[in-house]
């Protein structure tokens, strides 16, 4: 068994013990809800292993911490379903369809409330350095937050704009999960650091692998239908490369199916994707991708620590690369 | 100038730089609007005149956990108006109705974030106690808006039912402000907790009064038009305990008017407070009120600390309930 198998076991059991039978109902059910329906629970097993990373004998110490980072995580996803208006989550109804809205915005109240609760229970010496990090992250994932939701309304948007919401509303929060594991196991802060920055960039590779696998992925390994962004014209890095270097007709064609009301979903993916193939999209999302990845696995280099669980942070990497090679 | 005059110079001048000039505007413009639209920063006053009560030169280290609460205060108004469907606040359009619900969501989420991003610069060595207190208290308020909107839809709420709720919604903070200045200020277990309880009871007192003035106060003092709590069947301390005491026929009545959707404002106003009257709610109310008022003054003397501060804590708290005598 991987460390990483063991910790997932420890992490399921704390999870589902924070709310249970907890009193008022109408604002724990949907807590509970939200943490049944599933989820890898990435983020907490990332934090333990940022501690074993440098002190095997300390990750009893983070695994409250890393709890309170899985539900800072589910929280986000509760606020951003009603911020969203999305109905269906891991193929449930989400807490506000399933609820209402008012018991939606409370529940995620009370869950970021717990995820600091937990936090908190981080060994006092490092108490201070674990909360700044996880104040900082927390006001990034809604600032990335905000950004993504301005980008709706907007085609002026760079590249870098993109990478830089990307950044604030998922890449920071895996960092911050590795780097309060590594404070926890008393690393340096130049390798707490790095080991933040191996987390950042590989979230960077992965959020623009999934950009890439809905377009061009295969529907069985990515798990869901192909084309999806481009029919709710979803703000991708794809469509704003294409957007922003496709020549004035061709452009004028990419706007033409934004805008279009009704239309073939398979004609609008079609047509949406010979565009990107036009700009190459394709090539320069894999190119930079392929940038972050192994940006990623210098700083995991740079962070040092033990080579057993170096090694299985490196696969972790590789496997949610591996989705799309 | 009393001592809390100069605290609340101090606080306000920390919260109006907190989201200057911030980016995304989207995120920190409405936090700004709903911190410029006033408030008597009652909690944040209360926790430096806590440290103040037993230590003055450690009053700035508790400066920023002061802001914080007011923070948390601020972020709980926010996301109420949105799940009360509240219009104005202070007489100025509230968060959800001058942007949308969106953005009063996200704004609330990052305000408590700043909230915890203040309190946690509380002297590292205090960190534990005054994080564990204010978390515990933000859960406690959740529990006391979701039981306030789960009573909505209810009649049968018993008056304990009732006190229940507005300690937690309400009460609990005032002492928590307390608490952490007391902490932070270097009090004995025993005081701090004692001066949580001053807090708790006299925010109990309070949040009677204001129950009480809606209907029996003087429109001018008040600040308001009497009945307004009547005309909305907001459940209230008098409407909860005319409802469990009043016969069988003149609970009858009261359901009448609880019900009616048309009717002549000052008509219910008159009916339901003449309802009140043959319940002599009022006298139960007043007896309660004091009986919390004297509870919180006992408190006091037992929390100790310098004369000068525990007598303009007295004096906070007389006038406070001075509006109705």
């Amino acid at each position: 068994m991987k460390y990483s198998d063991a910790c997932r076991q420890q992490i399921e059991e704390v999870l589902t013990s924070i709310v249970k039978n907890r009193q008022p109902e109408g604002l724990y059910k949907p807590v509970e809800y939200i943490l049944s329906i599933g989820g890898k629970r990435i983020r907490p097993m990332l934090c333990m292993l940022g501690c074993a990373l440098y002190d095997k004998s300390k990750v009893d110490q983070c695994l409250y911490p890393a709890v309170g980072l899985e539900l800072f995580h589910n929280f986000t996803l509760l606020h951003d379903d009603i911020m969203d208006a999305s109905e269906m989550r891991r193929n449930k109804p989400t807490v506000h369809i399933k609820w209402d809205d008012r018991t939606a915005i409370l529940s995620g109240d009370a869950m970021m409330i717990l995820a600091y609760q937990m936090v908190t229970r981080a060994p006092a010496g490092n108490l201070p350095k674990v909360l700044e990090l996880f104040n900082r992250t927390a006001i990034e994932v809604c600032e990335g937050q905000q950004y993504d939701m301005y980008f709706e309304s907007r085609m002026d948007i760079s590249g870098d704009e993109y990478l830089e919401m990307i950044r604030l509303k998922t890449a920071v929060l895996l960092g911050a999960c590795l780097q309060t594991g590594a404070i926890i196991g008393g690393a340096s802060d130049q390798a707490s650091e790095a080991l933040y920055k191996f987390g950042c960039d590989a979230g960077m590779a992965f959020q623009l692998q999934d950009d890439w696998l809905d377009v061009y992925g295969d529907e069985e390994k990515f798990g869901k239908p192909i084309g999806g962004d481009i029919v709710i014209n979803k703000k991708t890095f794809l469509l704003i490369t294409a957007y922003n270097s496709l020549p004035e007709a061709a452009r004028k064609e990419l706007l033409y199916w934004l805008e279009k009301k009704d239309f073939d979903r398979q004609d609008k993916i079609d047509a949406v994707r010979n565009l990107y193939d036009d700009a190459k999209v394709s090539d320069t999302a894999r190119l930079l991708m392929d940038q972050y990845y192994s940006r990623a696995l210098e700083h995991l280099e740079y962070a040092g620590g033990t080579d057993e669980i170096r090694l299985e942070l490196k696969e972790f990497a590789y496997q949610m690369m591996d989705r799309f090679r």
